[in-house]
Parts: C-alpha cells; sequence; structure tokens
C-alpha cells in the first residue's frame, strides 16, 4: 500500500501551484444561510483555471515531473474535467499532452481539451476501450499517466482547496464535498483535518451513482453497475488509494437525487450568480434537502467545477422534452 | 448646481457601507487577456448583495437617513437592480420601501423585489405615469425618494466599487464600466482619478441607447426617443448631475451593438463562469470588438450585474425563435 497522504503533501503542493493557480473567492449567501440556519462558505473552484478544481491536482503532478518524463509527455483517459486540466498544466510547461476520450463525449468538453493542445485519441465508450487504448498511447510514446484521482500528487493538489478555504473562512464546523473517484475529498479531510481536528467532513454523492457510500459501508471498493446521473462528473469509482482515506475522515456519506442536484443547480445560478455544473451543486442539495445537521455551524462547501454545455441547461424546454 | 462629488464622498461611502456590502472578489481570464493583448481584472459586482453594483449606492443613501425619514420610508420608480437594491437596504435598516414599477416587468425582477419585502405600485410603463405614481406615494407617506443616479449618496456607493478594485488590482491603466444613467462610471472615475490621475475612463454604451455619447458630443443632456437594446440596465438617460462629472472624467465613449453584447455575455459565461446580465458585458464587448486601444495595459472593468430571466436566455432557442 502506498505511503498514507499528509498534509505535508498538501502544503507542499499548495506553495507548488501557487504561482499557477488562481486562489478562489469564497463567497456567502445570506438566502441559502437563513434556509439552512447556518453560515455557509462557498469555495470556488469553478472559477478556478479551466473551470474546475482538477487543475490543481494536475498542476501539481505536471510539476514535479523531470525534464525527461516532460519530454514524454503525459496521458490519461477522461471524460471530462481532468483532461482538460491535464491538457492546460501540460501546455504550461511544454510538454505534449494524450487524452483517450470516448466517442460519446460532448463537442464542448472535447473542445475544451482540444483547445488547450492536447492531443485526443478517440475510442469506443467502454472502460475496457479506454484502458486500451491509453496502453497503446503509453507505449507508442513513453508518456507518463497521470491519473485523475489514484495519485497521490493529484490528491494532494486537491487538498489545498481546502488549505485556502480554511484561511479565508476559519473555524469551519463542517466541511462538504462532492465525491465522485475520491480525489477531492481525500486531499480536502486530509487538509482540513490536521488545520482543525474536530471538524466533520461530510461526502455527498448522487443517489445514481452511490459507490462511494456502497464501499464505505462494505469496507471495500464497490462499483455501481451502470451510474445513472446529471452529475457527470461524479460517475467515476472511488480507488484503492482514495477508499482507505475516505474510510478514516469521513463523518458520513449522504446521497441526492438528480431532481434535488438541479433544484439546487438553479438555486446557486439564481442566489449567487454563479455558474455550477451539476456536479457542484450537490453538496448543496445535501444542504438544502436537510441531509446534513448544521444549525449554528459554519459549513465549508467546495463548489467544485462550473463547465456545462449552455445549450443544454437541464431546465431548458428542449432538455425537459 | 449641486456640490461636486469627490474622493471624500466615495471614501466615506465604503467605511459606510463595509459592514453591508460583499467586498467582491476581482477575477482574471487568461484567454481574454490573450485575445486583447493586455491584462483585464474583472470587478465582480455580480456577485454583489442583490447581483448588482447598485446595492452599494442603495446601502450607502440609507445609512444617511435619520430616524424619522426612516420612519417614513423609501420610494423609487424603477425596473430594475435599483428597485431591489432599495428594498433590500430598507428591509436592513427596517424601513418600509415603496417600489412604482411599470406593469411590464418580467415576473422574475417582480418576485426579487417583492422578496426583499418591497410594496409594489404597478403603473403603466411610461416616464410620465412612473411619475406621476411616484408623486403619489410620497404625498401618501412621506417617503424618502432615492433616485437611482440623480444623488450624490448614490453615485459616491457606486464608486466604492472602483475604489476597492485599485486596491485590488493596482497600477491600472484603464477603466471601463457600462453606462445607463451614469451613476457608477461618475462614481468610479471620480474614484478612480483621485488615487491614480493618469488613469484613462471610458464609457460604454449600448449603440441603440447612446445618449451618453450624444449628450457628451452636444454639452447637454440629449436623450434617445426610443433606446432599444437587449442592455436593459442602459436604457437610462444620463441625467443632469451625472453628466458634468462625465464630461470631466471621460477620455471617450464607445458603443457596441446587441449582437456583440450577446457575444460578450456567451464568452464571459463559457470563459468565466460568472452569470453576467447583457448590460455587465457591454464594456468586455467594447474590449472583445477592439474599440478601446489596450494592447500592453493594465484594464479594470466593472463586471456590473448578474441579474437575468434564467428562462429566457439570448441564446436559447426560444429567444432565437
Amino acid at each position: 500500500m502506498a505511503d498514507p497522504l499528509t498534509f505535508l503533501d498538501v502544503r507542499a503542493a499548495a506553495a507548488r501551484i501557487a504561482p499557477f493557480a488562481v486562489r478562489t473567492p469564497v463567497l456567502t449567501c445570506a438566502d441559502l444561510d437563513r434556509r439552512i440556519g447556518g453560515q455557509v462558505f462557498l469555495k470556488c473552484e469553478n472559477l478556478q483555471r479551466v473551470g474546475a478544481f482538477k487543475y490543481r491536482g494536475a498542476c501539481n503532478a505536471l510539476l514535479q515531473l523531470d525534464a525527461a518524463a516532460l519530454a514524454r509527455g503525459v496521458a490519461t483517459h477522461s471524460s471530462g474535467n481532468h483532461a482538460a486540466a491535464l491538457a492546460r498544466a501540460a501546455r504550461e510547461r511544454g510538454a505534449a499532452a494524450h487524452v483517450v476520450m470516448p466517442n460519446d463525449v460532448s463537442r464542448s468538453k472535447r473542445a475544451a481539451v482540444a483547445g488547450y493542445g492536447a492531443r485526443i485519441v478517440d475510442c469506443v465508450p467502454t472502460m475496457a476501450a479506454r484502458s486500451a487504448a491509453l496502453a497503446e498511447v503509453v507505449a507508442a510514446t513513453g508518456a507518463v499517466v497521470v491519473h485523475p484521482y489514484e495519485d497521490h500528487r493529484v490528491m494532494a493538489g486537491q487538498g489545498t482547496a481546502a488549505l485556502e478555504l480554511l484561511d479565508q473562512a476559519p473555524e469551519l464546523d463542517l466541511l462538504l464535498a462532492p465525491v465522485g473517484g475520491g480525489g477531492l475529498m481525500s486531499g480536502c479531510a486530509v487538509a482540513a483535518h490536521h488545520l482543525r481536528p474536530g471538524l466533520r467532513a461530510y461526502g455527498v454523492e448522487p443517489s445514481g451513482a452511490d459507490d462511494a457510500l456502497r464501499s464505505l459501508r462494505a469496507g471495500a471498493v464497490t462499483p455501481v453497475a451502470e451510474p445513472r446521473t446529471i452529475a457527470d462528473g461524479l460517475r467515476a469509482t472511488v480507488g484503492a488509494n482514495t477508499l482507505p482515506i475516505l474510510r478514516r475522515h469521513l463523518a458520513d456519506i449522504v446521497t441526492v437525487d438528480d431532481e434535488a442536484i438541479v433544484r439546487a443547480m438553479r438555486y446557486l445560478w439564481e442566489r449567487t450568480k454563479l455558474i455550477v455544473e451539476p456536479s457542484a451543486a450537490v453538496p448543496v442539495a445535501a444542504l438544502l434537502e436537510g441531509l446534513v445537521p448544521c444549525t449554528g455551524r459554519r459549513i465549508g462547501v467546495i463548489i467544485s467545477g462550473g463547465n456545462v454545455d449552455l445549450d443544454a441547461l437541464p431546465w431548458s424546454a428542449e432538455v425537459r422534452r
């Protein structure tokens, strides 16, 4: 088993990525506070480079590659924000990025990755095809694989979001973040508990992709066969490296259904003027649904990203049809 | 003529509203910088209370009313953000707010004003009817009228946006803001020139509501008979109190058409993950259209607000039909 992720890893990541990443603002919303009876601090990672916290982890990984590795380039398979983050971080270091993408990815996400100069390798949308295509890329190029969450450099980078949040909004009682593969939650929980041991960390998942909850209960990685949720960033399965960290640090995992997610997303758009993607609305949905005890508490929430297709919003007539 | 608006007014306003207003973040966008060849600093007043800079001026005005005036309440006529701002600032001071609204205002704007506890007085959508209805309200209640821009307390409050911006992003060469009635531009230009005399301030208007440009050229308030623009916050006419300040402080006024405004709005949604209303996209449209010389410059832009109807976005199929 790998060495445990430590606060020192997160602190070193923060120093490393500081010249590149945005120190994102923390916003409050009086109406939200009134509704839930607590004080909420929104850490706006939708305002991060590439529109998602993923840039932190990708940047931290890229900055630890030596010249020989950079010359070979980096590779991953991803249908979403990690692909864009890796592409951008690689471009900034002058490295090539090879991204294996399923051929059902939306045009806008593909355009974002291509816009950052990555080479896109198409494959059919199955995990087996993705892994095979990635293996081929690595065999052909010698590129270094940067996994979206099963990598301590990536987890440490994501944890810098919580490190900043606890500086910007001290004395938090609770921390909520969405859980997909668990990289964000792992890094953030390690950072938050070091700084504030009494803090309670809650992971939030879509009920149609509740693999982390099942895995936590079972004590072993337990995938959901066919994850179904509008929160496309949270369909991944927790990994062998993230699960032990979640088990150690989480007070609980709660789940919300897609209707609650879309309601929370729309609420955030209207009230905070932030463009948040469905995955980012998931923890706020848990608060609005009353699933986490928060009366009188100070609650930090990681708003994970803001990449949505503006032509297919979940409340538009075309999507409803 | 009224005393000139001074930097001291703005500084006093900043101290007065500090416990209530948000110190809004300043964001940057690498893609925007690359496109225009300068460094842009976006002062995000869409993230201000009520989703617009208008809260600053309304709050500053309310905080200068004595107990007797507060007991009588405040009144205005407005179809937009000033109404919501005044309603909220009044509620926070325990004062009644009476808002005369034309009966063609969208349901969402009406709901926002009502949500802050204001009494809405309906009238037909003409300036004459609005003035008459406001006069009736004042006669019946003794309420204090707070004009959306022809009031030094309001202008000074709006100027605090620039005061903060120059602290958050020092050494600006240019400052751009949208011009409707001119209250925001007046307050911001006075603040900015005191702190940085060499700064060039540009006002930006929709070409279908270019009354400020005409007024500046003519040397007197020159309304546009029927303003036509998607930027609903900028249809007002510059006033006798704001025009002299604009004449003294502006390097120029430039205009952009509605197509450029919608393009800039969409660009900002996609790239910055901020919900900006059409009026707020107007200065960015001027930059993207190359209307302001900005190569190598540091450019401050006031992003004025983020109140839009999410069910009728300008790029949605229903609106295009």
